[in-house]
């Protein structure tokens, strides 16, 4: 099975599991684990910040982030298809009583026209608005790349409004692989930043987030309230370390693999692109209705040994990553083809 | 001062004080105030529901609803423009821990079209749908009426959904004025409705919420928890009572008069009718920014005599009401006229 | 029927309603309600603070309170049996997120000695300490005044320990009444102070909360947020100014009555009195199990035409008010020791 | 340095890292993982319970089974000294809006007579009781074991009172040792268990949370919204599965090793022991004032090469582990009692 589900999948390397093996450990929570701590320290500094913290997930770094940066009775803007928004359940209400105000982006970037004026007027009546959050890459968007220039132009004009800002860059080096762009740029713009090792890194379990000393001090005390400390977290901030020293830079290569199912996509009857452009390694075909459903479409190409996902109604999601190979991509898009043909066929008859 | 900020700023007329003086009361939290208990019967019988309950604003009836109606980690839909999400400074999520899903209406109207598609999916990613909650009159969407066959609509598609329906009716009785449709006829379609007594009908403090018995009582035990169970309440409710049966069928005056107001605007250089239609007590006008801004048109007609509010950058709301007469409204609309022309000579000069 | 359930069920006397029937109003929302204004500065004055406001009950001017001086994430102190831990439904944890950490009292009232080290450390295993709260009178305390050399020390230690200090003063008037030491002085020792009008005052509704400027502005922000704003809300507060400066000195009458009620249960078989001295106008009679139930000994009184409330399986709560004078008081003494002797034969035999 | 302060500071053995590295992963997320799947089956067979989850701290899983057993403005009862109260940051309020009522225990220990009377009536003044926990061993107790007949005595009068039950097991595998009643059977009284794998079993990170397959299905929705959901867990699941299967014989050793360390306390001038047994791996030791404090000794135990946490102003925890031998153990014991001598001579001249 060629598991294009989601870069989640990518599983420890041989060299990873021994690094893991090997790692020096501490417990954590009352004291300091030696791995972890060069994990954060390599961390922030590869970000530009002063500080980092690692935790289980990256839904936990992106809700702490928002508990910390956002105060009791306060609201943050973010796209209205983003991760935070859509996928963490909720958190930042359900656990920090916070309000999301969602804008409306195309393919999940954001233009500086589209937040201006999102900014409540300081009454009685209105919430107070204390933050905006970005997503780079945009998974729902299809791994679209924020433009640079858009992000300096929005994080800017957050500055003036007295905003902080988040970026949830769970797939920044992607955007980095695709851009050239280097994370320190990016972050440069946020006052915190969330990443993660086990997406296209290809590490077992975390995520970092950081930003100023303060900032992630306060981190800290929330990952405990949230139940995220752990003891002997070397074990897997070995895998983390790892990945971030060997394989940011086969990134790309996943994004050459992207354009290939892209190609097969555009060439496919039934089947098309609804973003403008593949800028990473996540494809988003969407399936003519008239070809059949998204679930239907995912299911035939299961069939034929390719596993994607259903990413809504008539949405089907590709994640190419470090497990697949040149090989793998290419069997995948002739079943894309073959599949796309097949139903054409019969809708034909 | 002719007051058209809003129709809350109505006062107790001499028949209505006299009513309140002669109240009987009891304590309303540990027994009955007879008074109260009146007020929620009649309420409810208008409504066509169940059970009634008072309380100290629509704020606290709106909230109470979406704190019952919906379950912890849970959602709702609501208009984008909505007084819920917008005027209650995110109670919902500050107290309750609610995720709000907006969807942008025209006016404020909503179509099915706008919210087919909204409930998420059931996985441990999302938040649960749980609810939608319409406006009627649309405060912000400048009075309008939601379409009755919207509202059946849309309701219909709820149920089907398992969503429960929740309708902020501040302003009902001046849809009930407008369109001929009675109060239980646009209650039917939902589960709960929360009416208000202190803005185009005169009374001093309170709204009531009404809904099934047992929905009451879980609304009854979370206005404990909110701080708003009073004593002798049957002193104000006296004043809500006497607003009911006196003060509804004057609405329609109210309503004249914004036409004439509409009129004057649509008549004036430099502000506009940015909605469609005025259909009730409230019209909006937008300020050209050519001729200036919506605070300082606010200040030229409150030198003139006319005080109304700012809704925005180059939006300035009037809301007439029963305070405010005839010749009161003929002087506003030659102030809007004066005021407008003024700006005018000194734009083109 | 001698109704002696509570001092909340006092009812406006002629005078009263003709005060509050003649209220000057406006709308207390948008603008202010002079009348309001009037309740609120007078109530400042008396408390020897910068700025009171008016809200429409007793719990929401004490979980307002404490969700302004506690932030997300902290705790505050308070004795076990107080009245915002046990009656207010716990809205300081559901809807402020707080956590009470209590203390056990005598009879309510608190000691340096036992409040001393119950400041957490600094760590991020602990909840943050933040505040304390004492109860003066205490309700279920039996109506016992806090001596005001405890209040003294153990708020000067509070002080010492960063903690802010709030009193739960619903019926801080019957402490002045007994010990005549003035409402100013017993607030000088605490940040904020909550009073009640509608309790031994008589006033139909309402409470207010005292504190410094900065910290009522916060109030009123947080009672917007609670549903609590109200128009005109003149009508009652003119209830309330009129209760301030014309019900307060009654008080000591309400003392004496109890003191008589207290001396018929001391005297009668079967029931005691649990707390050591009658300060105030509360008197709880704890019920011998061998002679029945707190509930059984209720409906026997009930019987006799004296309403009381059962506070537990084995007390019973008797509260003296306005509404209730000397004559009354000397049936339900004559009440009490009928019933008491009556059972105490039934139990003989 | 001999560690004594934490179980939590115990490093994974070369067996354990080799069962690690070797472990048969997938993305636990969006699918299984096959390691953290052994694990959830074997620990929910071992405690007798339908399902487990497996959770990256051992506070996670106590707030979950609070957060998933207790609804909203719900109350669960406590023991005053117990760790979900006093050492998880109040996250049942802070993050789920729950109260906690303690009820002050012997070392830990509560009996059946101390929670009786504790379930709040059901009326709209009290928050609803809903679940009772338990700590077993009990930490700030010394590492008291609750005797099995009182904790039938509580559960079956919690199920009489319609509470839901739950067991904080963190070292519930040392009440096993220490009693030989097995993990089941404890289990048994409880709707939720939830044991740890990183203290005295060894592993580096985790524990899991026990109890019907719908209670898991819903803590594991609950797991994803606190973000502790992991994707290739099972490197670190690895680790506690071998815990499980090799380390849990060994626990009586640190038994005996309490006792030693408890008998040099028992022997030293100037500390004590405040419980009257030393049950499992914990030994409390009180500082008397007129010797020192508690900061004030461990730093002397310290210089003499034995580390230990201050446990309170004037008390020291001693906590044994499979890291720690008899060697060091008697080295440790020879520490405390020089330290405590050498004291003595100095406050004697």
């Amino acid at each position: 099975m060629i598991d294009l589900r989601s870069d989640t999948v990518t599983r420890p390397t041989a060299a990873m599991r021994q690094a893991m093996a090997d790692a020096e450990v501490g417990d954590d929570v009352i004291d300091v684990d030696p791995t972890v701590q060069r994990l954060e320290q390599r961390t922030a500094e590869l970000l530009g910040k002063e500080a980092a913290i690692y935790m289980p997930s990256g839904s936990m770094t992106n809700q702490i982030a928002i508990r910390v940066h956002c105060g009791r009775g306060e609201e943050f803007l973010c796209e209205a298809d983003c991760h935070v928004y859509n996928y963490e359940q909720g958190a930042f209400a359900s656990l920090s009583g916070l309000v999301a105000r969602t804008i409306q982006g195309d393919s999940g970037v954001l233009r500086l026209d589209q937040v201006r004026g999102t900014v409540r007027p300081d009454n009685d009546h209105s919430v107070r608005t204390r933050m905006i959050t970005l997503e780079n890459t945009h998974n729902r968007g299809g791994g679209r790349v924020q433009p640079f220039e858009n992000v300096k132009g929005i994080c800017d004009w957050a500055k003036q409004q007295g905003l902080t800002r988040h970026l949830d860059g769970a797939r920044l080096w992607n955007a980095v692989a695709a851009t050239g762009i280097d994370e320190a740029t990016w972050a440069a713009e946020f006052d915190s930043v969330s990443v993660c090792f086990s997406k296209g890194l290809g590490a077992p379990v975390g995520s970092a987030l950081v930003g100023s000393r303060e900032f992630i001090q306060e981190a800290r005390r929330a990952r405990k309230l949230f139940g995220g400390g752990m003891r002997q977290a070397g074990i897997i901030a070995a895998g983390a370390l790892y990945a971030i020293e060997h394989h940011r830079a086969c990134l790309v290569d996943d994004h050459t693999h992207a354009q290939l199912l892209a190609e097969a996509v555009r060439d496919s009857p039934g089947i098309d692109l609804p973003t403008p452009t593949v800028d990473t390694n996540i494809v988003i075909a969407s399936v003519d209705p008239a070809w059949g459903t998204a679930a239907e479409f995912r299911d035939q190409l299961a069939a034929a040994g390719v596993s994607v996902m259903a990413f809504g109604p008539q949405a089907v999601r590709f994640v190419t990553h470090r497990d697949v190979d040149q090989a793998q991509i290419d069997r995948a898009c002739q079943a894309i083809r073959t599949v796309a043909q097949k139903n054409r066929t019969s809708v034909a008859t």
